[in-house]
C-alpha cells in the first residue's frame, strides 16, 4: 500500500535530535495513529509507549532491540516491532524513511 | 486549521539534498497537492513547476524570490508565494517545518 487514503494529516511536525529525526502524524477513520519519518545519519535512542511496528520505506537502520545486545540491520521493505514501554537504539547510517504503527494492547 | 481532513497521505518521503530537506505529498479530494516538509539549516536553490505557496508552520527561512536581489526572513505563521516556472534561493538557519500548496493557473 503506498498511500493511505481519508486519513487525517496533521499539519505541525515532530521534531526530534535537532531535526535529525522528524515525522507527521496520520490519524486514521478507527483512530489508529501512525507516523511517516525521517532520520538523518545518526545514533538515536527512543523509548516507546504503545507497542510500534517500524515499517522502512527507503534507506536502512541499524535496530538494538530490549532485550538484545546486538545490531540488526533493517532495510527498505522490512518491518520491525518494538514492545511497549521500552527503548530501543539505532545506528542510522544513510537517510532513512520510515512508517511507524502504534498499536494498542 | 492544524489538520487536514479526508485526505490521502503519500507513504514514502520526497527527499533532497541528502535527506537535508524531505517532504510528504498530501493530496485532497479535488485533486490539489500539498507538501508537508521540513528542512535543516543549509543553502538551498529549489525551482517550481506550478505556483507555490509557502507557509511556514515552525522555526524560519530566508528567501530570495525570484527578481529580487535582497533575502527576506519569514517565520512561522508567514507564507510566501513563488512564481510557476522560476527559481528561488532560502538560507535555513534553524530547522524549518512548512507547508507547500501547489496553485495550478
Amino acid at each position: 500500500m503506498s498511500e493511505f487514503k481519508n486519513v487525517t494529516a496533521v499539519k505541525k511536525a515532530n521534531v526530534y535530535f535537532d531535526g535529525n529525526v522528524t515525522s507527521r502524524t496520520i490519524i486514521f477513520e478507527d483512530g489508529e495513529r501512525k507516523t511517516l519519518g525521517i532520520m538523518l545519519p545518526g545514533d538515536y535512542e527512543f523509548g516507546t509507549g504503545d507497542k510500534e511496528a517500524m515499517e522502512i520505506l527507503g534507506g536502512s537502520m541499524d535496530v538494538k532491540l530490549p532485550g538484545s545486545d546486538k545490531f540488526v540491520t533493517y532495510k527498505e521493505g522490512d518491518t520491525f516491532m518494538v514492545p511497549a514501554n521500552s527503548k530501543f537504539s539505532l545506528i542510522v547510517k544513510e537517510v532513512a524513511d520510515y512508517c511507524c504503527s502504534y498499536i494498542k494492547e
